[in-house]
């Protein structure tokens, strides 16, 4: 007799997947009062509603079926120059060509492992990095690879030796976030970031510069990213593939990212796309496009990175204060704060105090690879208010009390 | 010395990816006075512009910070309750919990191939089938057998005798558009649809129904959905997944689809979906739900199908008149019709002659897996206008003329 049941089979990866260790603390984030450093969502009340609903309004006035049809699968032609400019502006000389639309940065990230690499293969990333990055490198079989990091980001002279021993063309990929790393908040200084561009010509390996908080600078000198500085290097332009977004800057809700790359890699995302989405959202690339081109978001910008400096600052303030439970390293733009627990105490341990206070963190070891650094945390000072992170860093406090 | 030029390497699928044929076509299409029957793109007279504008300005006023900011990556809930009622009202019994929401139908497919499938692996479409799934299935590395079709779809008896000769078990999925077909436009019968369900029972595989163009029936008798009549086959309720999408009966430019799969696949679409995408746009979900919500979907079908009727039956009293250059199969709803050309004469070349007259319509090659029937084509009425499918067919004609 046959079996009714499904006998369900899963790719490899698959077969008893762990999801986002962030997305699971979602559920306290429910409980009355919470006070939330945890996740990495910008301050809802610094979006541009008004000049958004302008844009979104002209847009369907405007260009109905732009909005309301299929687009071209690298993007709406108008969004692309807007973005073209933009990263102009930020030091790249790009054309409309180089360029891509993706459905937020993460889909940039996803085309990228589709193309370029096959199970087993090795990637490097920093460490600590991006969660989603990880968990989109691990999804595909690859193995990942740390490399050392301290307070300024990646660690050049570690990283040529550690190169150094493996044959040239062995590593694949280096994901990083040269600028206001998500979870340290470390800019890669100038000269590690041409160091950086040298070791990729050296020993053949694509750099994929993951960049949504580089314009939310609130102190320090501005460095130019890796993509600006890679015509410095010789032989280094064709081996930087760039991502960034909207997400940090403008809206997440947009779901606007977009990914500059050497042809034959863009060309191959395009039809990665293809079978992936079709196109992003058509509506909101021609609202984005609309927003752009009227300046908004270079008018936005100092208010939004001196916002996020006014929260940063904060936050440090009253850490200061906490520093015999917690050590910092202070940022000097994006969203994050990344800090040690003294003594000992596990950061884990120490959450689930804070949730019986109220208030939420991340907890470092989704961050790492591997050998995950048990004691350390990272705080976000984006989405709560002030007055918020003031309350917040007093039941820290009462939390650390308890622990110790 | 070290070579400075980057030495691409691709995943082997990339390596010298073909884009999509149809996508091909594009550049023709701005031809001075082009008539294009050629894409799967809906009527854009048909946008339901105001009530969409309506639904658009409401959900930035009532509800901004749902809009702009980050959503679950599954779906907004407003959204999962409205596509739930969604189905019921199209005869399928889903919970909010059932039901995901996906970056496009076509994000559904990709998920899916992520979450189940190994490169090598086997799938099985029908004969011939919707290029964009091909080309998912082709870059993901996996096997790609075809099914036998007739006028009504899948030939469920032959599918009987091929499934025989295998091991149970050595077909992991079948991917079907059952109702509607692209590029058929065939409807499955109901007796077809059961055995097609008894055969996923029997030989233990998976069932991905995408059904973009359930809801334009113009003519015949409504038939239930796979997902609808799973229930009646024991066994079989765990073996569909369902993707449908908003983009054919509302407006691509959303970008809203969905998917209904048993939980450990839902579960685990969702995992992967934390690497792809994060979310759906927020803003474009909550517009879609709010417009759902108001009705005016409901309000729209009748019309919407009424419209599409009248332009198939247009295109099918032309082609009489062209009864000596192709054949065709009427549809009872969606958006295409499939024809052979008559005489031996090659679709691709009658194309080169349809260009020249300033008229498209896409070759059949691209829809087969293997083995194309250089004689097909797939003519769309959705798009023109009910003047255009008049003078586009006397263009048609001329075209075949000077080819006979």
């Amino acid at each position: 007799m046959t079996d009714l049941t499904p006998t369900y089979r899963f790719a490899p990866a698959f077969q008893a997947p762990t999801g986002s260790a962030i997305r699971e603390l979602f559920k306290y984030l429910s409980l009355p009062g919470m006070i939330s450093f945890a996740g990495g969502y910008p301050a809802t009340a610094f979006f541009d509603q008004p000049h958004l609903a302008a844009a979104a309004e002209r847009a369907l006035r405007e260009s109905a079926v732009d909005c309301l049809q299929y687009a071209a699968t690298d993007g709406l032609p108008l969004l692309r120059e807007q973005l073209a400019g933009l990263m102009g502006r930020r030091g790249a000389a790009v054309t409309v060509d180089d360029l891509m639309v993706t459905t937020g940065s993460q889909q940039g990230l996803d085309l990228l492992i589709k193309v370029l690499l096959s199970p087993g293969e090795r990637v490097l990333v920093e460490c600590p990095t991006y969660p989603a990055a990880l968990q989109a490198f691990r999804l595909a079989g690859l193995q990942v690879d740390s490399a050392v990091t301290d307070g300024d980001g990646l660690d050049t002279d570690s990283l040529a030796e550690q190169l150094a021993r493996q044959p040239r063309g062995s590593l694949r990929l280096l994901y990083c976030v040269p600028t206001f790393a998500n979870p340290t908040g470390a800019c890669l200084p100038l000269e590690r970031r041409l160091a950086l561009l040298a070791l990729a010509v050296e020993h053949d390996f694509l750099i994929v510069e993951d960049d949504p908080y580089g314009a939310l600078r609130f102190t320090g000198q501005e460095v130019p990213s890796l993509l600006a500085l890679a015509p410095q290097v010789d032989g280094a332009s064709g081996r930087v593939v760039h991502l960034s977004s909207l997400s940090k800057v403008v809206a997440p809700g947009l779901r606007i990212g977009w990914l500059i790359a050497p042809a034959p890699i863009r060309q191959r995302c395009v039809i990665a796309k293809q079978t992936v989405d079709l196109c992003t959202a058509p509506w909101a690339q021609q609202i984005a496009a609309l927003y752009l081109a009227d300046g908004a978001l270079e008018r936005a910008l100092p208010a939004l990175a001196r916002g996020y400096g006014e929260k940063c600052a904060r936050m440090l303030a009253g850490l200061e204060g906490l520093s015999d439970v917690v050590q910092v390293s202070p940022p000097q733009g994006g969203m994050f704060i990344w800090g040690r627990c003294r003594g000992g105490v596990d950061a884990s341990a120490l959450l689930q105090r804070a949730i019986e206070e109220r208030v939420m963190f991340v907890p470092g070891s989704p961050f790492y690879a591997a050998h995950p650094d048990a004691s350390s945390l990272r705080l976000s000072f984006a989405a709560p208010s002030l007055e918020q992170i003031d309350e917040g860093l007093l039941r820290l406090g009462r939390a650390a009390g308890r622990l110790l």
